[in-house]
């Protein structure tokens, strides 16, 4: 099995499992941002956010946000992101997709990735208008490939 | 009306909208972290993750996506982030959900915000067991509340 996500699925990988329903799976990230980080996945093996299916991803972040009620009350953190990273430019490193349930605590030192100022709003606007224009291009996604068959990863 | 956000779905605030659909609308971030860079909220008000319906979030997180495909088309970027801060210890400024969408490039200048480096075994054991033993406590949903009337925000 060479997606180690998908090894974990299967039980045949070492992971800190915190949570599990149906589809999906949390597990603690071993690369901390802070203490209590987990990961969220669906049990379906899909690459990353353009390649999952619908119902694959509105089960995984119901997962996250459950994940996120149940560090609330394990840990009592002041605040939690939630991160996808899409491709190698978005810092993904594996790829099976995964939702990042970081909790926050104000004292701790992450650091939003960029500094936020004003843009030039006729700049904003060009490219509104570019993205307006453009048709949503949907990749075949897993669900549509295996379908009717199997989501088996 | 006191959401800025709200004021944006009602058409009664100013912004750039490059999608929306019966459930959310997308507008362009004032302070874009990477040209193109928008977010999508949903129709309903909700504080935060915490306290948005299944459905909303659901919802939300479809239209993330498809504005993800939108920007693929648009701006060729290399990768897209997704983002939720919930809280102000996450770095969450406007109390009404949303979900950032951040065309990623090989060559733009954002960080991740944190430095992956292995945690500690133990720690990590330790914090999994006590987020497997908690009840993911739920806040009552603007669903839960409104429900059976209206949504609206």
């Amino acid at each position: 099995m060479s997606c180690i996500f998908c090894a974990i699925v299967a039980g045949e990988g070492p992971a800190e499992i915190v949570d599990s329903d149906e589809h999906t799976v949390a597990f603690m990230d071993i690369n901390p941002a802070t203490p209590g980080h987990a990961l969220v996945i669906p049990r379906n093996h899909s690459r990353d956010l353009l390649e999952i299916g619908d119902d694959d991803l509105a089960h995984t972040i119901a997962a996250a946000r459950r994940l996120a009620r149940r560090m609330g009350e394990a840990l009592e953190p002041d605040g939690f992101n939630v991160l996808n990273s899409c491709g190698t430019a978005a810092w993904q490193s594996v790829f099976h997709f995964h939702l990042h349930v970081v909790p926050r605590w104000e004292t701790d030192p992450l650091e939003l990735p960029w500094v936020p100022s004003p843009g030039d709003p006729e700049e904003i606007a060009a490219t509104a208008s570019k993205i307006r224009e453009a048709e949503p291009k949907a990749k075949p996604t897993r669900a549509d490939v295996e379908a009717p068959d199997s989501g088996e990863g």
